[in-house]
């Protein structure tokens, strides 16, 4: 078996890794990486997006690593574990280039049609929809395959670990992943199912170390709940404006949000670009518990229209906007620069359902965020969070449970890799032996 | 009006102020600075400790400044807000300079009395217990004044903030405190006596801040009991001994960890001397929810027989225990040296209900601990735990509730004293003529 | 005496103090609030700045506070310690409020004048020139005073402590400054002086607190020298395009750089808008040794033709540009964006002679300069730098050598003023009593 | 070839590398992990320290490892890099278990006499001195080898990158080095012979990655004694005690710190063991410029005799002494605690010619220091101090000139390891093919 590791080994973003096996491919997950895209929208906004503008600015994954070991045309399916962009954005640029059907879960396929549709790009790929804890049988070159799309918990609705079944044992694909008995929303993880996983025996686990060095268990989304609940509900905001902003895709936590927003008897508004995208395919494929409880808008003269009604009657409403990083162009951001008709006033709330992720230009944009809200009387809350993805506990539970013969780390650069392989080490993994460092564009016989 | 800050205005320790009116002076607090103690207790351990050698090593608060104003004997009487040490450690050494009945409400009592017990201390003031929620009237040199205990939520029960009422208003103690309208154990803040005090008119308010630098709100106790959950329920720990340590003051947080104990059902027994201090002074005034559930130990040979039948069985314990600082001679750290017939074995979880305290000397003890347990294969759960101190955004809740006309910051050194004067400029105090920052052994007049 | 602390006292810029005594009003420094300006200069480059659209944005001190008390008449003389612009850039839109001259030494009156053309700003104010180490006789309402302008070292040239000598005793300006024995330009610092003053008595002294809570002597500027040296004589740069870029008003640093690139037989070219101005200033008076050595170049036409020739001569040139704190518009930023006709290549040099000012912004500003640096094989070289700032020992040195009997901290918020409030309490000031930590637009009577 | 990776690839300390060729087996260093040896000397100073012990608590290499290969009988000679502990300490519990001469220049070879002679241990081994840019030839089982120990500089004298001559090309150890062109004591490094050596091809570079992560050339020791200069030249100090501490086996630094005392006109006294034994063995190897100059004491009644008179009149000394870490048992910690008949006074100078190394321990060692020192008034002076190893753009340099084939990052865990990785892929090497992330214990074929 050999792993070609694409994408996301030498940076957190553009996750790719495909598995060779008897002649034919498997690709797990095509994702994006969102800084180079970000720096690029500052600079040339208006240029239509290309595969090949995308390569020169490292945004997608080196897939061309494939062609030069003449595999493109062995590729037999594209496989996606979870609907964020940093998974499965550059399938809009790359799927084409294989003759391969992308399977997902319904809501992760849902997210992947609305973003073709937005951005006009058709794919001759079939898209296969797969319910969460349920498999399915490719036909490869000479044999059949079966994959296990395994119910797991993250901070995105119907997130799967990747089981493919060949003659060498099992890959199992688990990036994203946390272990959260109290999810809110969705299904809890399936134990039962890795465990029978683990009887037949793991060849090679890719797996998400990016928290891997944080000596802890991931706290459940039910713990982020509370938090919201307190911020919500236990302070004095009857007189102020509430603006809560967190991450689009959060189906779960936007739930939460919706149900406090309920008990303050305000009227809930959705603005911003993505959070349109995403809760409209939750709604989609029926995942979505709140969509009647809100009003979810899109079209800039609504938007502008509910914010003017807002920003009359402010105590009346519980405004969810984009904008929790201080994102240029995010509804929050624009606000704070007058650009949109809602001004804040002293003591209005806003409240990030959120961290901040720890680079220089977001910690400068939500600075600079922050600093217009503060002069304008605005109060803070920030941090009713919790992250999404494993901690070193978790994952020590993890690799007990499944006791894979090989492990490759997943989901960032050296400094994110190392830690996990240190815990494998711990449990008796040997470095270049069965666990293994590996980077962007790299190959290992396993 | 004049008020002394004595004592936790240059470092965090050894809280005490004084107010002087019309003759007579009322004094709030009489706490060690602990670091001055562990300090000694390395070099020194035998010794007794005595009023001169606290003063010398600046363990106790400079009451002299009293004396050099003339004012010992006009002392009426010494309030305590609260059961830690840093508030009521130094009512050992100090109250007998008074004429002065010490007042506070049963928990703060009751653990003042075993203190007094154990070092062999007589005090001649008189002890006299307030309710929670309750007033008490105090005979001045003319004329008499009202006290309220109001009861607060803090990391220990019964914690109170007291309003002195006097002739040019309201002295309004409140240190230390936070708004937790989920506490567990005990109840709630009393807004509304709070609200009818602010009606009253608060001359001045002394208040905690510790943390009105974390622009966020401090998040409830139940946030930290689901934090326990996640660790104690949803790990793998069928086959491990589980040891967890927390603040023994902290009844609320020790009812979590026993409920879930129950769950568990596993046998739970409490080892370490203050842990005995502070449960066997809830139970007395009948505040502890658990003591039937617990075995709590504290003769030496009793802990030493149940370590050894842990030891032997330990899936079937689960152990509280002292030392989440790594502090010498604390069971924990004396367990990770051999030190006591309990080993640890791989895959051992040990769970700190607690955060780090931030001095280089904790952080190393801390370390040290840590690494003496990762050598035995013991599995770590750091941060299972939320603050006992209002955050910025409760702070700003708490002045605009109270309107008070002056405000001193308490509670640390001028690092942590400036955010909250800070804060007071956003809400339209001014530096040095509403907002005061004081020093230790300074005196100013309102 | 009253003193009015207007700007400098609560965030770091916007320096400006008065000194009231006797009917008779006397300004230290009038500077801008850099990053208000940066901001907005960002939003909207092409406005003219006014007075009104400076004091909306808080890029000025709030000097209106002479007028709430009717002082504004009273002003006889606005002082100038040095030519840096927090301390000197307000007074191209305020002086003309004030009926009084303005005094400084002839580096900073040349960088003043140079400002006023570029601006096209009129003043009616005389502009007095005062030689370093010398001193000058004020007319008040109904007495004489006398001045001192010190000489002292700093960052740029001809800086100065001010000493204004009252019937109350002397008020010492002492903002900002360092004590460099070795301070390659200029002369040291003027310790004969300053001792006689302090016999003389000092009854308030206002100083530099940036740096007192750096427990060190600040290094001397030699230091600096000797780094660069390092860097630029003994690393391998045969084949390489070298670029220098450090604070356009240190012209000790500038003369270092251009003695090391004469070592390397490099022709040596400066560009950059800022770099022209102070250099030619610094021509103008004399002070600047190189300038026979350099091609100071500022028409866009000059710059772009040098760059190309640079370009394609890379290993025959130094060029020394704006930009160390990757500055939106500076030339490194342009030419790292590929807007300016010189293009890096692989193993070319970029040497940062500073360090980073920890904001936010500027941080991502750098980070986002080296991002782009690294993509085409820039080496990047930091830190061959050394602070102009005195640090808690050389403070420490100073304020034993001038035992004033008031001391007010200045350059920054709470949290810079603080360490030097601390510092003077270890050496027998009280707070609030002889050491007064102020914020912007107060008045304190001493 | 084999490279085993014995110790340093998985911690900072107890450096150990064995190469294999043709059956020959070569070993470079043998170093302590001194945390290790620390702690233990905190629980059982008394008891002696055995090869068994050592093992125990990890403070020495696993070296059976080369048991394991059947490789002990096989190693034909010991090379010794500098005279560090953590590359020389292991050598007297390890080498006899070796039928192998330890070669090591004279400076090296002297100190590690002095340790044997102090422990009491007699080696077997034959002790080869070899002067600094000299050649060695050694006989393997069938083939001569030829060994250059190439001069480069380092915190400690007689440092040198070992170059060991294979038919598959040279094996280059360069741990540890820096590059200082001005090194105050000793020679510059030989780049002519590095020149000669990566001409003749290097087929593996090990090499100290420690500073890896650090983007800028370290500077040089040049710089620390200006620093010095500054602190000790230009402070008020002519009525105070000074103090200096620094790395006792940085022989250059003490001959800039006796320079600047002969110019203060103080006498000049060295006490401390491992000063003693540094100095000494650098007076036996005739590079010790300044023993003349200076009273080096080490017996108990000799130094505390020199401390009471130093006590006594103490502007007429410079004491130089052990303990810029806060080491338990060191000098200054031991007059810190009052434990030595010098008693600190208000204003004494101590200076720090070193940097913190950054482990909770350490840190705690040396805050507590400094607390005691500031309850005495003293003053404190920090980081005189330059680093002994090279940074990201020195081994860019080295890398650039070397062209080795492959490389092995040393000094360090995975953390200090992956930077010198990306690094090398920064320069056209591979992960996993021609830079190889090793841990201690393994065995690596090239």
């Amino acid at each position: 078996m050999k792993v070609y590791t694409i994408g996301g080994f030498s940076e957190v973003g553009k996750n790719m890794t495909a598995v060779e096996i008897a002649g034919d491919v498997f690709i797990f997950d095509m994702g994006f990486f969102l800084p180079a895209i970000v720096e690029l929208e500052e600079q040339e906004r208006n240029k239509k997006l290309t595969e090949k503008r995308l390569r020169n600015i490292g945004a997608i994954p080196q897939d061309t690593l494939l062609d030069s070991f003449n595999l493109r045309n062995k590729v037999r399916a594209i496989f996606l574990g979870h609907a964020h962009l940093d998974h499965i954005g550059a399938v809009l640029y790359l799927a084409q280039r294989y003759n391969a059907e992308i399977i997902g879960t319904p809501f992760t396929i849902e997210v992947l049609k609305t973003m073709l549709r937005d951005e006009g790009i058709m794919l001759r790929n079939k898209l296969k929809v797969v319910q969460p804890n349920s498999s399915y049988t490719l036909q490869g070159k000479n044999k059949k395959y079966l994959v296990d799309f395994i119910n797991i918990t993250h901070s995105t609705p119907q997130t799967s670990m990747i089981a493919l079944h060949t003659k060498e044992g099992v890959v199992l694909y688990a990036n994203d992943f946390k272990f959260d008995n109290n999810p809110i929303l969705g299904k809890k993880p399936n134990y039962e199912k890795l465990k029978e996983i683990a009887k037949e025996g793991v060849k090679v686990l890719i797996v998400d170390a990016l928290y891997s060095g944080s000596e802890r268990k991931t706290p459940s989304e039910k713990i982020a709940r509370g938090l919201l609940e307190d911020v919500m509900l236990t302070t004095s905001n009857e007189k102020s404006g509430i603006i809560i902003t967190t991450f689009s895709s959060h189906i779960a936590r936007l739930k939460s949000i919706v149900d406090f927003g309920k008990q303050l008897r305000r009227k809930i508004i959705f603005v911003g670009r993505s959070l349109n995208k995403y809760v409209s395919a939750a709604q989609k494929v029926k995942i979505c518990p709140f969509y009647q409880d809100i009003l979810l808008l899109s079209y800039r003269k609504q938007v502008e229209s509910a914010l003017r009604k807002i920003n009359k009657n402010r105590t009346n409403y519980l405004l969810v906007c984009t904008g929790h990083q201080g994102e240029p162009g995010s509804v929050l951001e624009r606000i704070s620069k007058n650009e949109l008709p809602f001004s804040f006033r002293n003591q209005d709330h806003v409240i990030f359902s959120s961290s901040i992720i720890p680079t220089p230009i977001t910690v400068s944009n939500r600075n600079q965020l922050e600093k217009r809200l503060k002069k304008r009387g605005v109060r803070i809350f920030g941090d009713a969070h919790v992250s999404g993805h494993a901690a070193r506990e978790d994952l020590r539970d993890f690799i007990t449970m499944m006791h894979p013969e090989h492990i490759i780390p997943a989901h960032g650069d050296l400094a994110k890799l190392t830690p996990m392989a240190e815990l494998a080490s711990e449990l008796g993994y040997k470095l270049g032996k069965t666990v293994h460092i590996m980077q962007d564009c790299q190959k290992i016989i396993l």
